[in-house]
């Protein structure tokens, strides 16, 4: 009988959880593969949504957890993190001795599993190559797909944009994105089955769920460190004159978070606002099901860009972090400006759910990346197809 | 009157300072640029040669030292070696404050110094990006590419496949390669100006220089890491069977260097071959001034593909380490088969010096490099030109 | 002329400054002394109080900083912490070449200094050793003490058991605590002369600072990890109890920070209490005044044993943070427990201040410190002294 | 049933395996105990005589590998390897959850084990603390006497010492050294049952193992750095004078290692010596069979001090490495000095063997020590004893 695969897959912060989680469910129920997964950097702690105990609670077994942001508020630790990461990853690949590795996306951090595991000489696989951002993460994303062996990507343009780069077309396969499959029943329900403030805590005004509110996720955008408390405000500032019932998300760890954070902060200290309720996290399928349900979704999270298109919620994105990316007529994009934020979102209350667009998915990624993972020829020889 | 550039040059092996010698002389006398220079992993290290002296000896003024090589015979201490590099590399540019940091070639450590700087925001420059290798090398070499901000190639070819991987042309700059500059007063000269057992020590046979002989260079090929030892017995086996004065040059670092290592000094010892001399290192031009009067280089170093094809010394290139790269007449390729190494020696030698061919530079490197370091807009975010 | 000596002083965390501070400027202005100044881990971060702003508006120039705080909600991270603290601090004595070292007091992270200049044979001066307090303090203390070439001890009983350990006695210099240093003035002041939420602005409520008020500082106990949650609380409970106007000052960084802080946030968000105000940090001289103007502190903190006995302030000891360290008359010690803390509480109120006694020191240290420093003899070979 | 107490030895290097290789024989069959075996730093490595070979040959498990070294001809790197070492031996223990983690005498990368542990929170023991050496391994040894929370000890002067620094006596056993439970059969054996030159190669000159000869064991001074060069041509050139078959083993892993093994090797290129054999490493047994058949060890080994002890070989003790060590009638101490050490010689190969000395142990020490292992009370708080 031939051994089952080793596929590890390395989680390292919460939204990189929703677009792998349809994956892991079919990796895990494969009998031809055997699942390892390792939570790292933010994933692991508290003060960034401690995505780990979601990922628990969803019935997955961790295999090796690894802690290695460096606190600092300034870039170098970003960079320090990284270096910590490789450290601690290869370590746990010398223990896990895995047949295939995942990274997903394009977080700074992700390189450390990239750089492990191709060093290594473990065949890597990387999901949602071929997307474009701007900043670091452009740097990130497109680095490692010249690192991975294999490419699950997202959409056909992300698909044609990994060829170019030179990658060989037999190691490019069009999955769509995990993130996808979660909406596809959240699409056709009509009401909240749940009530957040009751599951999720979180601090501040508890208002009335049936009625209209929205929805803000807004990250420090990296390369623009020093602005992210300038950025943040001018946000806040827009909600502060709208007054509408809403759901604010804490952004993730970056290096420029507490510029963000603190922004945060002293407005709820200060403003006292009688509006807003602060989540630091759902689980996925409830997030998608409060977003579903919100009339705009502000801010830079990509998903405004990614379910929100398949869900088809108004979407007000905020600066340059999406900037390139593929996007479907649910977005309005304005600047850091409280005056254009506050005019598109009265544009989207207004205007109300669009149809349903399929850019980033049908709903089937989890299942055809389980079937490539025990498909696909382990190599880790390439190069470049031109 | 405005501040000078700082250009910060990170040089990690031996075989890296001869790809920017030439521009190192010219970034230092320029009016308006002021360098740094970084020496890490194993260019500092006295078994790898100590590229670092040279460096010195050649009035270079070192900023800092980075000593980042874990030792290790197997491939996770180089992904450590990595992770290392990382974290001391940041807190150098911390330091130092560069406005640009050169990157070097791809040799795996490499990619430290990418990290660091695009994770810092510091605009990056690449040196031979676009050359074609297979392996690990393939893959740092293009995912700092993805990183890089400005590229600097060697090859029309090398600049046509950048550009493909969707970096912007007006940013891809073909200088030629720095080492070709060393060799343009060498192919004038007809004999030896100094005597290298003199000058370099080294162990072994001392022969009459001015007599026919021959050179090998082989480094280990990170990803066949096991098979390293008998790679090189073959090499072994036919020098031991031509029995020409021979001048040794010792790998340097990587995964597998101590597989080779040993294969050497095994044969050392028990053959007690009575043509072979044993080196470390040499200065880069004396280097190439014994290149010039050999018969043969035999091995796998991109010594043999570029400053050979300029010196039209006849090479007998082994294995797979340089598949790909764009090659002039004067390459043999082999296999690592004894049988196959003996006979084309025999050939090489035979045939004599090839007529010199202009591939990886005119001589100019150096001196476009600095005039760039000056020109060139300072940017770090970048997005695929396609 | 002789070259002045290079003194590099380390400081890793808020408290440790204080406990160094007057030393700083008589070194600073003593003409055969050169001040370095290093400052890492929690003394760098926002979310510690970043005594780095402090120790920069105090007019001292930093020479390096380095973050090495590795985040992570448990005692694995307070490891990695000390391994990353070594292999940057040892960058940095590399850069800037002390003569003597100096490393203060017993924080887990400290012994990253004592290794670093010790393995790299610059002479080190430790600052409080000799002193016991349970827990990993204890062992991090006493390490040092057997790493450090001089000592320059608080107390006669410190400097005994010094000398008991096998220290030769001409290495241990009673020199008393620099942190005493700082009380000399505040012991004659009769008021405040500034107003602290103005100043230090803070959370919670506002009262009248002429009014009594008590202060409250607890950090969490290292190998307790888990309880100290459980700790906070009861600590919270009796404050909330009393409802005196209370000033509360959030603990430092440790294994168990997060366990404090978070029984110290949820309780702000479910009590809402009215008579708390919550502080980072303060400058060390006007926290001692506030100290000096408070009806009596709480908590665990060292301050209640050291400055608290030279100004006569009633304190409230908590737990055994500070077991078997001297204590003077005013400190009565009680449980994790809400009574007895509330008992204790009240019957130090109603006895107001107690006599200054001088047990830490005689308001000296600082000059004795920078002219040992100055004079005593730079070796690194010791051996036990018996 | 009871769960087995898990006990984690970390060894990294060559004589520290001897030092407790049986207490790994009798903690593994005891039925109470688990054994778990972490190999680290220089016992993982080839050129210092890959101890993990040998560990095992002789049938133990071992459970993780922690590759640490980092490569630097300075004492910068012995501070790095022991903060890489903390990073990696702290992911080890998470893994392993051992229930005590024992360590073994006074190199300098032992402090991570010791670190890694106390912080963790795991009881830790030292072996072969209260010995005195002078240098850098002097403050180590006692730095982790005062992290340790029991103490095995190998003579009755070093128990005193250690209860004298302030331990606890009640946490201070008295066990031997387990180096010495392996001299007690070759102590009754009259000749060598194996060749030293067909079991275990080695390089250089092979001759009848019957006839006299001596060993040499000389390892560079930590402090002494830059001259350690020179010292150990002062011994190179007294064995050259003498011209008696010599075994000599090299050296391991230290700051100045390469400056001894660089000695070493030139002096094998330019003297030729026809009378010298090297050797890397040989198995405990081994070794001490062929120690007790030579007529002299010379160097600076504690194997001189200890092992020769017991077995009564004479030793000519170079140098400042062994000061102040218990040592028996048959030492004899000289200073770098070529002439001492030639007339020390001559004196002891015409002096003969001594009486047997008991001062490090009766040969009973590792069943002593798995005996405690299983009864020790494991606690990790602790406090001076004064």
């Amino acid at each position: 009988m031939p051994e089952k695969r080793k596929v590890c897959v390395v989680i390292t912060a919460r939204p990189s959880y929703s677009r792998i989680k349809t994956a892991l469910d079919y990796i895990q129920r494969h009998p031809d593969l055997e699942l390892q997964i390792v939570v790292a950097a933010s994933a692991l702690l508290d003060r960034y949504g401690s995505a780990v105990n979601v990922i628990e609670r969803d019935g997955f077994k961790i295999n090796a957890k690894v802690y290695n942001v460096l606190e600092g508020e300034n870039l170098t630790a970003a960079a320090k993190t990284t270096g910590i990461g490789i450290i601690e990853i290869s370590t746990v690949f010398d223990n896990l001795q895995p047949d295939i590795v995942v990274t997903i996306a394009d977080r700074f951090e992700t390189i450390a599993t990239a750089i492990a595991a191709s060093y290594m000489n473990i065949p890597l696989v990387h999901i949602q190559g071929g997307e474009v951002t701007g900043n670091i993460d452009e740097k990130v994303r497109h680095a490692i797909t010249k690192m991975a062996d294999a490419h699950f990507v997202s959409s056909s343009l992300a698909q044609e944009r990994v060829i170019k780069m030179g990658e060989h077309p037999s190691k490019v396969f069009l999955t769509g994105c995990p993130s996808i499959d979660l909406a596809v029943p959240i699409l056709q329900s009509t009401r909240l089955d749940f009530d957040p403030f009751q599951k999720y805590k979180g601090v501040g005004e508890i208002f009335n769920i049936e009625e209209p509110y929205i929805i803000v996720m807004q990250h420090p955008v990296t390369t623009e460190y020093e602005s992210s408390r300038k950025h943040i405000e001018e946000t806040l500032q827009a909600i502060d004159e709208l007054k509408m019932p809403t759901l604010w998300f804490w952004p993730n760890v970056d290096a420029g978070a507490d510029g963000t954070s603190r922004g945060i902060r002293v407005f709820r200290e200060k403003a006292k606002p009688t509006y807003v309720h602060f989540f630091k996290n759902m689980e996925p399928d409830d997030f998608l099901k409060v977003l579903n349900q919100s009339r705009c979704l502000i801010g830079n999270s990509s998903v405004g860009i990614r379910e929100s298109a398949y869900l088809g919620v108004p979407v007000v994105n905020i600066g340059s972090r999406q900037s390139g990316r593929e996007r479907g007529k649910n977005v309005i994009d304005v600047g850091y400006d409280r005056k254009e934020i506050t005019a598109a979102i009265r544009e989207q209350v207004a205007h109300g759910h669009y149809p349903s667009e399929n850019i980033y998915g049908d709903g089937n990624a989890g299942e055809r990346i389980a079937a490539l993972l025990k498909d696909i020829q382990l190599t880790v020889d390439k190069k470049l197809a031109y």
